[in-house]
């Protein structure tokens, strides 16, 4: 059996990460691959109640104390999911992971970068994805799916200029970490994403 | 008008910090103060829900999860509650702080000091209580007060061995922080202790 690999999902909502991510789940499962799905925040019993009150819209809360939810969430995440599977050898795909608080608390809440690399770094110490998607779409984009399928959470209400910041944070994000991250354009039609995403995979199932 | 003060009360339950509470409130209230009784962790509608979840003895979490809920709740209640009472002059008494996150998931979970530091400064900066009253009760005889009146939550129903190394992290901050925590020997009959926190009471009072 192959060693597990830790691939997370990044985006904005509407960027059809969870289509991809059950193209993701059959490509390696067609692979031999044993496979646990997870997302952010959540994931465990107690990481569900923290996404429960954080996506809420009668929570009113300070940023610095969302960062502290998502990165408490994010703990538990990796001590009863994550790192267990690993060990497992299976394959833990999350929807979501340290890169989206570093695009919502950092870039749309305006927390500073250095601050949350502490909690980054207090949380997982040197814990992070073997690879990680960014499913890149233009907000407008992104918006007009999602305002097809549900009503807005407490982040999903945020104004345009809220996600273009989420936006150009993962793209720093990527830019910083590209070995790690992998830009895909999520504006073109499904099989060419599709077929974006089956080409990363067969490198990372072939070299590691 | 005198400026507030932030003063928090600490010890394991069962060393009267809720009869010693009343007792600051009416000392306070007598030399023209107003006040504000709070607590951790809670103090807040998101502390309240994070405490909820952290006394639940069905909420099984890794130590550094329940200390970033601890820090989480704090955040909050020093931006809704705290900070805007001293800057309106009142005078505020909370029912612990973090004195308890050194005590509790330093000292009886165990985590590292240093590793709690990190927390407190990214939480609160250079906030720091300007008198912190410790009651000091050997452990069996907290646990004896307890019992008779309800059932133990997450915390409480830990063995006596996790409380003696509360109350050893307790007396080891008191050390390193002797200008701000004072030690009151909560096993001496109530009007002695009650004598003891008026005595230290009227010194800040007086002197600020």
């Amino acid at each position: 059996m192959k060693p597990g690999k830790f691939i997370t999902l990044e985006g904005i909502d509407g960027a059809g990460k969870s289509t991809q991510l059950a193209w993701i789940v059959q490509l390696l499962q067609q692979a031999g691959c044993a496979t646990v799905v997870t997302r952010e925040p959540g994931g465990t019993p107690v990481g569900e109640q923290l996404r429960a009150l954080l996506l809420d819209k009668a929570s009113n809360m300070h940023p610095e104390t969302e960062a502290l939810l998502m990165f408490a969430a994010r703990r538990e995440h990796l001590d009863k999911v994550i790192l267990p599977a690993l060990s497992r050898g299976q394959w833990v795909i999350s929807d979501r992971f340290s890169d989206a608080s570093f695009a919502y608390q950092g870039g749309g809440r305006g927390l500073d970068t250095q601050k949350l690399a502490i909690l980054e770094q207090w949380t997982q110490g040197s814990v992070q994805p073997n690879l990680t998607l960014y499913f890149d779409v233009p907000v407008e984009l992104g918006q007009q799916r999602v305002s097809l399928i549900k009503n807005a959470d407490r982040f999903e209400q945020e104004q345009n200029d809220f996600f273009q910041r989420v936006r150009a944070a993962y793209l720093d994000r990527a830019q910083q970490f590209p070995q790690r991250i992998k830009i895909i354009d999520s504006s073109l039609p499904l099989n060419a994403v599709k077929a974006a995403v089956a080409q990363i995979l067969q490198k990372i199932l072939k070299h590691g």
